[in-house]
């Protein structure tokens, strides 16, 4: 059972509350000897941090990660690592007003139906602040992976405005608060998203995820497949609704000629003239660029009221305040970026595993 | 590890390759005294089976399903359940031209850069004949869930057409080759569809599930969410490129207001005014109809030469011949359902576990 | 992959070395709306802390435990539990001296061998201070079960000198500190004790464990017997080296007729005249007392000098100073009983989820 | 969850009733391109088939083991290894008479009480019959284990007789229907056991197992200790009630300075002068002989009369005929072997996972 556990050999279990006295994860698995410290994790950190931009939460979290085990003289010693986080600017208060009230979009109705109970606080346990763990597993996967494999993220589409894939510039991409490759895209945005902020609305995202160097022969045929892996992971964080690999939902619409990607022989090595698979064939990585795409919707909280009713069963409106993201896709980047990072790293241990090497 | 096994509770394993003996299946944690037969899970395998009209594999398997074990005068025991098919109608020889070649679209280049090995008969494990397994376990798993849960699929779009929302008629969908809801859809199919077909081609397709009667409260938090989990289910049948669950890609689209599902009492039960979410919320079910939809790519079997290497690395062409689905996305739809039912039937299970009732 | 979690569905994983700033757990799976609190759990791991009698370890630690998740105005939310115990008195100067020397019976040489590097500060990761976590654990677990499921350890053999079982009075058991149901052997083995103390060397014991309203059918045959299972979290106990269930060893020497436990109706429910199968059978419980034994040997850490290699291979000799409990068995009493507690608990959950009830 | 499952990254999970129509295995994880055909599993089967010698069953069964995937051209493929038997000579009808009663030692009446329903024909799931394909499982280990890994067992001790240690000759052991390593014990079982079968007894066993050739450093700490696994594995076999390692309950009388397995260097490498720790430190192999014994109880199924109650709840007597091994301890021999090569392909797996090499 995993409800609270991401991985099979390299994994991670987290716990803790949005407005808990701490968040924090278990990293199992870590083959030792790596070298790792807390500045390592906290550079990765630092990129899904709220409050960088007008486009973000305000909450102010310093999200300063300690790694209180399994880490010995600078390197792992092949233990579980902690990891931990305090939280800081928690406003519970905040919370109040809606603590019987279902918000249309969260997850406070199913947690009530599913537990009888919920810490409604910030969203409890369903709140996106528990992604700081996924970043920091994330940060400990790299080092797994090592330096060839670089694992990147971009928002490339903002609402129903996409970015003009011909003025994709990765260097961009750290430059701007929307993780955007397309410097013509991000004017368009910033103004669209201040719209939406001001007006106490939200927007939602497509996030495309690219890895290079990403060994081939990762994954399991059937059932341990490295895409239908991938798509739990993507799903799996908050707000995503749509997941797809290479040309995805296109690929209906190609025919078998158009899908098909050749494959030539280039300095003694196959190289595929085309990448529809996005890197992925029958469960298993190719060695092409891993391309995949996550859809994220709008933030739920919104200050427009909404109908809904209360734990006891009476209708009623609510207007959600707080410190929220206009966008949460935005904020989805690193995290997409890690759950990437933590599924490679699990799947070359279960590959050396079986087939060594 | 889970190479070739799906679920946590409710869980099958299967083995078998495409041109081997007999495909088969051990179903895991089935509850007791659930009457089940033979007749029971032939009646979805039918469903699926090859050869059933011109726009389905002319491979001619009666794929009689047998039961061995598990059963006890009508009733399931508890124990695992054996389940097996002989395969009949292998043509091996057919396949004896490309055993040095991969196939481009094919897990044959994956398959052998990962093991260094390949059963390169009709595709051996990679081949779709597996999914008559997951039919076989799903119905099983509709055993578990009852008759109050509904568990359906249409195809919804052939190549670049889909069908018209408004024309939906779910009656019409077993009356047509291709899990069709729009009879209008049907006609302009059938015409494409042999186009492609005689000409060796092939077409992609997407996929429509509908749950309806899913209980609420299924689903877990965080890891084993139940979005998260489907999204795997279904990227991970063959040759599917994409999953979305409710508003999908189309979410990102939204404002946060169009997006909010609002809720109101109806009878003395919660209700919503809309289904963006497609019935998940969180990771847990709402209540309201499952809805996801899933992207096939074109079969990647085609007549029409592509560039290829071979085994050693030499540059070659190749054409696949035998017998081929021209959509291999038709057939994907009681895969796709037998999948939903199974992972709906574990999540049942995993609820009960924590919750009880 | 556990190598750091215990349990299926009721798990926990556990993290921190002896010597670290903390050690920690996080428990998953824990049914919501059961009370719990730091009071509750603080109370089984006192039983357990050192510096207790003279015949434990002198390290002084509180052991205080902290929730720091999982639960909502005193209740279980469903959410994983978070618990933290600061380390306070490590005195890592006293490893100093064998940081480069592998400690016969300890797990220094495996440590090294396997992992290439070790955490040498108290033992690290292979420290009996982890077994505080599966107390804490433990405790949930008892919540899970409730008051009609009672688990309680004696120590029944000091070396070579068992109790008299005419003598077994449970009331005994908290009142020396020993955990010895016999007051007569209480005097012997505070002599012993004392004397393989004052002497620098140590003594091992066999520890009887006993449950009372354990409800039949919990249990899964063939892999997941409860027995077999329970072998495990007993012979992980550290410096555990044989467990035996029931008439355990002994059965060995029965005929079938002396070993067949007989059956009549008592009060309208089946009554077992014996219970030779310690209250398993077929890997399911049968609803009599659950009994299982284990022996832990002598404490590795001794005064006298010992033959050993260092971590470059050379020879050289070894005398383990520093704060030893003379007879880990001792203290394995409250570890015992909390594995089998959580051993419960986990299969409570697991027959629900498959038998419902 | 495992209850037909054994094994985490090397795993196999069986099916069948010991009167059903087969029983099979699917094996997972295997290494690709080991050889492997049914001869060299055949020849492991065959020495654990019944019927072999007038001190086990009579059953008549050729266990003839067929591979029906898995295994490509002679060679493993990484894909799912199915392994199928026939039932041959089942005789349901033997077991008419008692299909209402709860034979004492058995599992009828916790299986019962757990699924509301058996298949009580020869035992069904609950059969020692299962165990031909744990031995299956266990030679295709052993291929991946290699010939320097040697896995032997023996019966040390048929009833309350032991063999004297000093005989102990390994080329004994295939000599004689008791896998007994002492020729002059031979001869006392041999009478003694005539005479409980003649009886319609049945009588208890020890049962050693020793590797030699285990490669240091298999096995995880804290959760997934080599010894904890073990274990459970030996456990988990038909009427096993007691399972130690190394010095096992003896090692509770040791002194701690009698106990410690001191360290040499020999031929520059570790050597240990004593072998208390049965090869295990910390749950982490040494690489000195694994050891480890485990007690039989005697076989349930005895001729004279027992007192029982029937499944409504009658009082009654049964006495149980059919073709019964008198010692099933003697059968557990290969059965044992082939879970410890289980457990150690196993951890060889996960070992290479993490650490490599």
């Amino acid at each position: 059972m995993s409800s609270n556990t991401f991985g099979v050999l390299f994994r991670f279990t987290t716990w803790g509350e949005s407005h808990g006295e701490q968040i924090g994860c278990v990293v199992d698995g870590t083959p030792p000897r790596l070298a790792l410290d807390e500045a390592w994790i906290q550079h990765w950190l630092d990129r899904r941090k709220p409050g960088q931009s007008r486009f973000t939460s305000q909450r102010r979290e310093s999200d300063r990660v300690r790694i209180v085990s399994g880490v010995f003289e600078g390197l792992t010693t092949g233990a579980p690592i902690g990891l931990i986080i305090q939280n800081e600017d928690a406003r519970s208060k905040d919370y109040e007003t809606i603590k019987d009230k279902f918000r249309p979009g969260h997850a406070d109705y199913t947690y009530q139906i599913k537990y009888g109970i919920r810490d409604y606080r910030g969203g409890g346990r369903a709140s996106a602040r528990e992604t700081a763990m996924r970043v920091a597993a994330g940060a400990i996967a790299r080092r797994i992976l090592g330096e060839d494999v670089a694992i990147r993220g971009a928002v490339i589409q903002l609402g129903a405005d996409p970015i003009e894939r011909g003025n994709w510039d990765w260097a961009q991409v750290e430059q701007n608060p929307f993780w955007c490759p397309d410097p013509e895209a991000v004017r368009r945005w910033e103004a669209a998203l201040d719209v939406a902020r001001k007006r106490g609305s939200s927007m939602g995202a497509v996030i495309e995820l690219v890895v290079t160097g990403a060994p081939p022969g990762l994954g399991s045929p059937v059932y341990g497949k490295f895409d239908a892996e991938l798509a739990a992971a993507l799903m799996g964080i908050n707000a995503v609704k749509g997941v797809e690999i290479g040309a995805g939902f296109k690929a209906a619409t190609l025919s078998g000629e158009e899908n098909a990607d050749e494959m030539r022989m280039k300095e003694g090595k196959v190289a595929f003239l085309s990448n529809n698979a996005g890197g992925v064939l029958g469960g298993i990585t190719t060695g092409q660029d891993v391309v995949a795409r996550f859809a994220v919707k709008p933030t739920s909280s919104i200050l427009t009221a909404r109908r809904t009713v209360t734990t006891t069963g009476e209708e009623t409106e609510i207007s959600t305040k707080g410190r929220h993201d206009p966008c949460v896709g935005i904020r989805a980047v690193p995290v997409g970026e890690a759950m990437l990072a933590c599924l490679l790293a699990d799947h070359r241990l279960r590959h050396r595993a079986q087939c060594g090497g």
